[in-house]
């Protein structure tokens, strides 16, 4: 970035910012910082009149904010793709939340969230149309020996048709993040009741449960008959999720319970643990969504045992500056990977999410196609 | 306060402070600070190597902070009262929350959050009881041609017998805060789940609002009939909870949809609401509870028409240091004016919470009394 140099750069390009801010629209109520311009900057401002300096940390780059007469410091960062991104502010070396805007969990830490309006924000929008609840649970776990805590989305109608019975998608977050992530920035239950009311998805529950088991989530026990200490993050959520989750949720709420019925996906972390544990449990899920989590080979998907005759649908997506600057560790590529995959046979789906990273903008259009194909067949 | 005046005071306050702190039940998943000893004191702690002064801003009182070698600044208040307080860190005049707490919304602002631990905590403790849900739900309110934003309690077997309806009480914040307050600071949940699990209460129906309407809340329109502009907030945010909240309540939840099994409950700002609601909408609500926000007078009783006819219950409960220091503006002795409204034939009840003050710990204490006597005559 042109702003990681200091001085005379800042101010050339202080020359070229576009005026056009706004409050950002994850603002507290009646706060008016951080701003965000049709350029995708973010305006920070915060009044600290002692300070030696102030700065706003987004994007994992570092602006200088400018003093004024009355203490107020205020600046701006370079362009931000749209969607929503963390970011923070650091005043004479302390890292702190922006006192101006609503509070997200990422980055293992409860911090600022700003959101870039984008070209599609329709689909995320908040509107007049039937919705669903999103449900806030606490359940006794037999693995953890613990209480845990999940939040389940259920469609607009689950109260008045009380015979219907829905089928379930498990839906992860990523890697320092936990269960709040999907309802709050991932727009869980707006993206859902716009295509449900629409008619471009049928009407299922999600359960959104935290995965971060060996991060901060609780210590776990093995069940019987499991091996222990598990080999990996994927296998130890795997225990909680098969032997508390999913019987928590079959018995709590009206599903489908069987495979033929049942999902998973998963961000990032999310998305390699989706991988994980469907090949693990064929039987358990029959339909997978990995954004920005890797992807399944052919072979991968014949080493295990009862994968190919009972998958529905593999989706796999990305953002398109993930693909240009993919990270070594995630193997192979993705797009080959699953286009094989669906010449193998399997229901396999590729998705780019256009001018966005490893970001949410990236999972909320990930969960907005998945979602479309999700108990079709 | 002691610690009002600065330097020497607080070296005195330092020696004796007690060495057995331990993280707030409120900080961070893996924070340590902030920390609360059994004296109720917090100590707060932040890196910010670059700054002059850092101060603890908790209960209208600034306690300085002082620095290490490494730049971490530490110190603490003088002993705070049990229960949740909110608070923020200041650094070098710039009002930031603490990002080692999780963020509450109060004094206008989502902003950290700290618990003394209490003697009495036992009644509001998560535990592995039946656990009912609280439910998050958007509507479109015809008053405020807006969309709103609501919480719902639904009680531990609410989706197991479907035939069963319940009572509801309607829950307010006070002044500043929004409908997260019960649902969060408020642990609504957890002190319903143990009093029903131990047969204390009635499962009922909770609905908690956003009361807030002439301050962050949306702008309201006059529904037919309704006088215009609305003389006060009380009135201002009735035609919404009359005309929209109440009949989403009754068309989306299986509730017993009469004034009979009704009730409104309120703290401070929420209790002048309850009251002035609750005196005008003598068929809508039999119930009444005002948690540090007034009582009712008999004279008061008998000029709402169908009031005295209609209700069952009048409870008033106030902290015991609001009592010792009791504010302006509340008008007469509410001790007195319940037990006169008892002795006029009204079945009210007076409750005081314990050496605390206008603060949460009364109002978690006001509705553990107030629903073991709802919907019991």
């Amino acid at each position: 970035m042109v702003l990681a140099a200091a001085g005379i750069t800042c101010v050339t390009s202080y020359a070229q910012v576009k005026e056009d801010f706004k409050p950002s629209s994850l603002n507290q109520p009646g706060k008016e910082y951080p701003m965000v311009n049709s350029e995708g900057r973010v305006r920070a401002q915060i009044p600290a009149p002692d300070a030696t300096y102030v700065k706003l940390d987004i994007g994992g780059v570092k602006y200088d904010l400018v003093k004024d007469e009355n203490g107020v410091w205020t600046g701006e960062s370079a362009p931000q793709d749209e969607g929503f991104h963390y970011y923070q502010l650091n005043i004479d070396g302390a890292s702190v939340p922006d006192p101006g805007s609503l509070y997200f969990y990422g980055a293992s830490r409860w911090g600022s969230g700003v959101e870039i309006p984008a070209k599609d924000e329709d689909f995320y929008a908040l509107k007049n149309v039937p919705h669903g609840q999103i449900r806030e649970i606490y359940y006794y776990s037999k693995t953890n020996n613990a209480m845990r805590h999940c939040f389940v989305y259920t469609p607009a109608g689950y109260d008045q048709d009380l015979s219907k019975r829905y089928p379930v998608l498990y839906l992860q977050h990523g890697g320092g993040e936990n269960e709040y992530g999907w309802p709050s920035q991932g727009k869980t239950a707006q993206i859902m009741d716009n295509l449900i009311s629409e008619g471009k998805a049928k009407p299922f529950i999600i359960v959104m449960d935290n995965g971060a088991w060996t991060m901060s989530g609780p210590r776990q026990r093995p069940a019987e008959g499991e091996t222990w200490p598990p080999k990996n993050w994927a296998e130890g959520f795997m225990n909680t999720l098969i032997n508390d989750i999913i019987p928590m949720v079959d018995e709590n709420f009206r599903t489908l319970a069987d495979g033929k019925h049942r999902a998973m996906a998963g961000l990032s972390m999310g998305g390699m643990q989706t991988k994980a544990i469907t090949l693990a449990k064929t039987d358990v899920f029959s339909y997978v969504g990995i954004f920005s989590g890797g992807s399944i080979s052919v072979e991968e998907s014949q080493n295990a045992a009862g994968f190919r005759e009972n998958n529905k649908l593999v989706f796999v997506s990305f953002g398109s500056r993930e693909l240009e600057n993919r990270r070594p560790g995630f193997g192979g590529d993705p797009k080959e990977e699953t286009k094989k995959l669906k010449e193998s046979g399997i229901n396999a789906y590729f998705y780019v999410s256009q001018d966005t990273a490893h970001e949410w903008q990236s999972w909320r259009r990930g969960l907005y196609q998945f979602a479309q194909l999700l108990f079709n067949n």
